[in-house]
């Protein structure tokens, strides 16, 4: 029998039928038989089934742990029962690390089982589950996707600093930093940064980076430190072009999930837009909006709040067939000071909505000096407090504006998942910080 | 005259020779020579000739600002004269977005001119600078290719959150972040988080995140916030395969900057090593690294300070003809307590010196529990406190180890910077917060 030398995967058996393999990973499974015992080992490529004639032990005699480390050495056969439709007939076993023989949680069963709490109390193991693990394994796809994308239409990547001296919305919401002998904070995104190097020449910028968001929201859409994917882009007309982008992008990273994750997508039973879908998702003003909500409750409606959003979606799957809707227009009060205004004290700024949740919000930003030290006193904000910032406006800044993108909320809306807890590897909230 | 629809960049215009386009970007320089003006547009793209017959004005005959957004509508003509060999004769000039007449520096010198101490105060305006935007180019670059190389062997990209409840090593050093009702801190590493997805079954796991330090240095190789490229890798033996992992990974690095980051190389005159040079970066335990450091100086080395790092290159690249040298084996007593231990009180550690800096530090772990508490416990630190960590190490660990690169420090490097100040967005050190 040929040996094939050096490591094999569990999802390559079947390049190696006939021949004597080395296989490396964790035990996800045992089920004696007597005169015939399974194994399920477990690697970063999936699983596959070794069988003993008699139960293995580590060297000491002892049964083999679940989720023990081990190596086997056997013969790669087919059969058609087995998990790939191979398995491995062992010749030998030897345990490289040895697990504590009672887990805290089930590795192998279904999270759907489990509470958030208990998934999240004992994280380290939580994490080990295949399908668990494939959120992550998606999540990891979205972000390359994303970058793939845009770089394709000539942007450039930047990291900015997290640590600022106040927040560009007013102070309310930041983590205070103790920082040496002062007081800074934690950036609640890149507004500012992204606009200062679209400004200073890239013209077009994105950055993947965290956000801290210091609310109390207890939600199971709300996190208070969260990757954002942020794009600012120059030379727009209106928010109409961000939203052109953002159907490129998600069309883009909608196709990418397809072709590259299937395996999560298939393990969560998800299904992500097509093409045609992205291209169709309908663009409503905010006043349309409100009377679409309102039709649907069947009273007026002044503020959309998540029910309405819900609503938005379930009208765009019914009226346009995607479960995604586009809002923009939004009223002056309702963005940040420097959104740009539009008739009416309206601003070009956007929302998305996707299965029924806010996953983007963007617009087109003021990108005159004079309009924006303006804008900063009918917030009630202090110019001179802004200086670095208005800087970046003194001396020449095309018209441009961005979106950002909560990944956590992205990968959570994709797989359907009850809470974004599930879509963070160490989530943190008013409540947890471990581990 | 055929007329191109729509914006053309500075870099395109070989391609529209004879026909008319439309520029938009910011005015870098002026000369007006009397009877023919030059304009020098800048765009993402790069630097274009336009030509006008009078001084163009804004809108309202005021002289062009320099740094002013403007559109300009004219006809490509060959000029071998003109940068890039092509230039725009002027049609017509509108000012998009009009800038401050005196800028605080200037844009269009070599920042070779400036103090860091102004280039980071006027940062806003520094950055516009075409070959201080290079230096980020070419970082995005960096963050492209590591990950891309990585995911070419198996790696998968994580998030990991930055926020801790305590340190992983040991409490010094590190920022507190006042989190509701308590105080965690800014994570120094991804140490603990990519161990734990590795073991939780990714097996091979890359970060590009922020890393925290508190520390007060202020020197040219220091910031307090800085871009930590992590990787971890299950299944090696020793650092000696980490140490493969990462010449196959600078290999791809400056091979992919080589190619798609050449503009900014040749705006540095800097040079990266090529693939022969990268694969004959040798190898010298840290005790051999003291000899020849001892032998350099004519008396016999302790420990190997920056002087020293100098010296170790300067030996490698006589000896091998690559700036740059592996340091492993380092002592026990100067590594962090999970590191591997070896023989006679060693460690499976390495840092890669490049020419004259660390820029990696790294090695093999421990991934036994027991191991890993008495390993804590050698080091005076608290088991209880770690339990999170240590639940990683207690339910089936497979050998692992893994490095991080300091990606501004890289930048610096090789572009050959004074600072790794001027690698850094924004930096932030002991004095600086903005902007």
């Amino acid at each position: 029998m040929a040996a094939h030398s050096g490591r094999v995967l569990a999802g390559e058996l079947a390049r190696h039928v006939g021949s004597g393999v080395l296989l490396r990973g964790w035990v996800h499974r045992q089920r004696d038989l007597g005169g015939v015992c399974f194994l399920l080992l477990r690697d970063r490529s999936g699983l596959c089934q070794v069988v003993f004639r008699s139960a293995p032990t580590d060297g000491a005699g002892n049964p083999l742990t679940l989720e023990s480390v081990v190596e086997v050495r056997g013969a790669v056969a087919a059969n058609g029962k087995a998990p790939g439709g191979y398995e491995v007939q062992a010749e030998s076993l030897t345990v490289i690390s040895s697990a504590a023989p009672e887990l805290p949680l089930a590795v192998n069963q279904d999270p759907g089982q489990l509470s958030l709490e208990a998934m999240l109390e004992h994280r380290m193991v939580s994490l080990r589950n295949p399908k668990t693990l494939s959120i992550f394994r998606l999540q990891a796809e979205i972000v390359r996707l994303f970058a793939e994308h845009l770089r394709s239409e000539g942007f450039t990547e930047i990291k900015s600093s997290k640590l600022i001296g106040s927040g560009t919305e007013g102070g309310t919401g930041l983590f205070a930093v103790e920082y040496f002998d002062r007081t800074v904070y934690l950036a609640q995104s890149p507004q500012l940064y992204k606009q200062a190097m679209v400004a200073a020449g890239l013209e077009r910028v994105f950055e993947i980076g965290m956000a801290y968001r210091a609310e109390k929201h207890d939600t199971p859409r709300h996190i208070n430190e969260y990757v954002s994917l942020d794009v600012e882009m120059a030379f727009i007309d209106s928010e109409h072009d961000l939203m052109d982008l953002e159907q490129r992008l998600l069309g883009a990273i909608f196709a990418g999930l397809e072709r590259d994750a299937a395996g999560s997508l298939t393990q969560w039973n998800a299904r992500v837009p097509d093409a045609a879908a992205v291209a169709a998702i309908p663009r409503l003003t905010h006043d349309e909006a409100r009377a679409v909500v309102g039709a649907a409750g069947g009273r007026r409606v002044y503020e959309i709040n998540p029910e309405g959003e819900r609503l938005l979606c379930e009208w765009a799957a019914a009226e346009h067939g995607v479960d995604a809707v586009f809002v923009y227009g939004y009223p002056r009060r309702k963005r940040p000071f420097y959104t740009f205004p539009s008739a009416g004290n309206k601003t070009m700024s956007f929302d998305l909505l996707f299965r029924g949740q806010e996953i983007t919000s963007g617009g087109r930003r003021i990108n005159d000096h004079g309009a924006l030290v303006e804008s900063l006193q009918r917030f009630g904000l202090e110019p001179a407090a802004m200086a670095d910032y208005l800087s970046v406006f003194r001396y020449g800044c095309p018209p441009h504006g961005g979106f950002a993108i909560g990944l956590e909320r992205l990968t959570q809306t994709i797989l359907g998942l009850a809470s974004v807890k599930q879509a963070t590897l160490f989530p943190r909230d008013r409540k947890r910080v471990r581990p």
